[in-house]
């Protein structure tokens, strides 16, 4: 059976202290309905992708539900660390695919900025295998994607200059998006000057804490038809992990889940990277987008920095990346993360990205969302067609 | 599609501070892959079901996963508070109807014993409303369902030996399971004499805290006739939600999510109560296992309390409800407790319930589960046939 999105929201992204948690997702929820056409009595399931711990609520579903006033429709949360997003929507298609319902959505939130930097510190430190890594030897978040920096500027000769162009192409397109977090242009400098936070990564080089939410609806290829002419077909989902000590992995110069999650998404949509024309990268640190780039087959292994460095995922070049600022610039609110990617590749295929339009020629789009230091991958890939 | 569970697992439920949590979930898998013949390598998808926030890992669906030797399977975790478990069946169960994979497993988790009590009651009591009942009103979870219970008690004239009788029932057969947390027989007389935490419910009136794991393999059609000569099929899953917040609930008698949830269950399975031989309820507190017995269907509104006089839910009685022990005896391991269910409804099926055995006539059993004070329920029909 085909699923469509046929509905998007997405909240501005920031350090939002005006809403609280089922405001901020409502915020979504109600573009995503309205873009649909669609009431909340048509929506048979909810899904909730959000990973929680750093806002009061316990049970975010169906606190949002209420909000929403969707009370009986049922719904459940979803957690894939910084993938929750992608696995809210993957469950939110299930639920289509199986014939529970016609109509689904997929509500990613997370409020991040009310915790103090401590706590943050030990939320996001916890994101790696706790009990061998954080508490044995006190590694925290970017000391874990330090590790594959320095493997992959000591293997392929990546430089600290190829990791701040990618911060440097993020704020350049979060300028462009009214949603994005961060809204001024940085230079090379600025990031090779910016505070050491784990050597090579530098302040600049690090996402940010956020809050945001984003939704979209989805529907059965007969209810879609009905709903939109612009439906954005999920064409292919593919998903994978990884042991989460990383000890245990071979190398540091990739994610195998990202390569085996994109494996299975090309296999499932029948299409090869080269058909891609757009994409978003999960660019937590600067490295992730580079090894992405490889991971996803969009380059080989080693030629992430070329495709930096020649403006390849720039608007106009081969194959852009992240011109919504990506989670670099436009912010990384968890549990939203991944329903936001799948929100601007949306609006990318529909042509209504304005200033910062792709080129499309196949009319395909790419999200890849990960999870931990790429403990979770699913990369979804969606089609005008 | 059809779906069958082919391979179950449940651990010893209790206080496991033998184990982490991945070594507790193990327990269950293992167990339920030498049940199903499958070997790792055969699995395609695993859910966790854990709501988390008791123990350390923050990641347990990749932790469980990497312990177990899945690293590159795909994961995600669900949750819907104390429904999580029913929610990962779900969702595994999705997930081979959407012709991801053959085999995929549900594993639902819970480690709640190592935090203190005052702790406890502070995560149990966020599973409201939070801001707005236990913030403002300082309302703790056993608070919720003694105003179920004073409404019941109230408009049906059921009475605290009423509610006693559901532990005594709870206890007895807990005796007879050794996987159960308790394992003594109570009286009617121990559980009226036993302190008061939110008044009519007393401590025998509440279910435990325990850790525990339990975990079912599910195949398709095709996958389960090579696997098994025992497939039991999951027939028809009903879902539903309602309001977190119990001052905007019409009454306090009933769960509507129950009934709501319990109606598209039987409507999806083709069947009515009364082709259930055997049932697993959510007895997190004794009035909760009446009501169910009302709002499943298995009798009319308000002759709960009846149905537990007569021993109607007993083995031999016309709708046998919880021969594990339930909740109250077997224990409560948050996560775990729905897939739990599932093991035993599936050992009652298959007549592998030993002393504990119900008289199986139509083939069909029910797990009803609910999480937080209704605010999600899942009813799965599971049937021989």
């Amino acid at each position: 059976m085909r699923v469509a999105i046929v509905g998007i929201g997405n909240s501005k992204f920031g350090r939002r202290t005006d809403v609280n948690v089922a405001e901020l997702a409502f915020e979504s929820i109600k573009q995503a309905m309205d873009d649909a056409g669609v009431d909340k009595k048509d929506i048979g399931n909810v899904v909730v992708g959000s990973a929680g711990g750093w806002y009061e609520e316990a049970l975010p579903a169906v606190i949002i539900n209420e909000y929403a006033g969707f009370n009986s429709v049922g719904t459940m949360r979803v957690e894939a660390a910084c993938a929750s997003g992608s696995a809210a929507v993957k469950a939110a298609y299930n639920s289509i695919v199986s014939g529970e319902t016609d109509i689904a959505m997929a509500v990613g939130v997370e409020k991040m900025t009310e915790v103090d930097t401590l706590t943050s510190v030990e939320l996001i430190g916890r994101a790696g295998s706790y009990t061998w890594e954080f508490e044995n030897y006190g590694m925290t978040f970017p000391a874990y994607y330090a590790l594959y920096a320095v493997a992959h500027m000591n293997r392929y000769g990546t430089t600290e200059e190829d990791l701040a162009r990618v911060a440097v192409k993020a704020h350049h397109y979060g300028s462009m998006n009214p949603l994005a977090q961060f809204q001024k242009e940085i230079t090379v400098e600025k990031v090779l000057s910016s505070q050491v936070v784990a050597w090579p990564l530098k302040l600049y080089d690090a996402c940010p804490l956020t809050d945001g939410s984003a939704a979209v609806v989805l529907a059965s290829e007969e209810a879609a038809k009905k709903l939109t002419d612009t439906p954005v077909w999920i064409k292919g989902i593919g998903y994978s992990s990884d042991s989460a000590n990383l000890s245990k992995r071979p190398d540091f110069v990739g994610l195998s889940a990202t390569v085996e999650a994109a494996k299975r998404a090309y296999a499932a949509a029948k299409i090869t990277p080269e058909q891609v024309d757009v994409a978003t990268c999960h660019d937590c640190f600067t490295i992730a987008e580079i090894m992405a780039y490889e991971d996803l087959g969009f380059c080989k292994k080693g030629e992430g920095a070329r495709l930096i460095r020649d403006g390849e995922t720039m608007q106009g070049g081969r194959i852009p990346v992240n011109l919504d600022g990506g989670l670099k610039a436009k912010g990384h609110p968890i549990g939203a993360t991944g329903v936001s990617m799948m929100v601007e590749i949306t609006k990318q295929l529909r042509q209504e990205a304005g200033s910062r339009q792709a080129a499309i020629k196949k009319g395909i789009g790419l999200v890849h969302n990960v999870g931990g230091t790429g403990h979770y991958c699913y990369v979804t890939v969606l089609s005008r067609d």
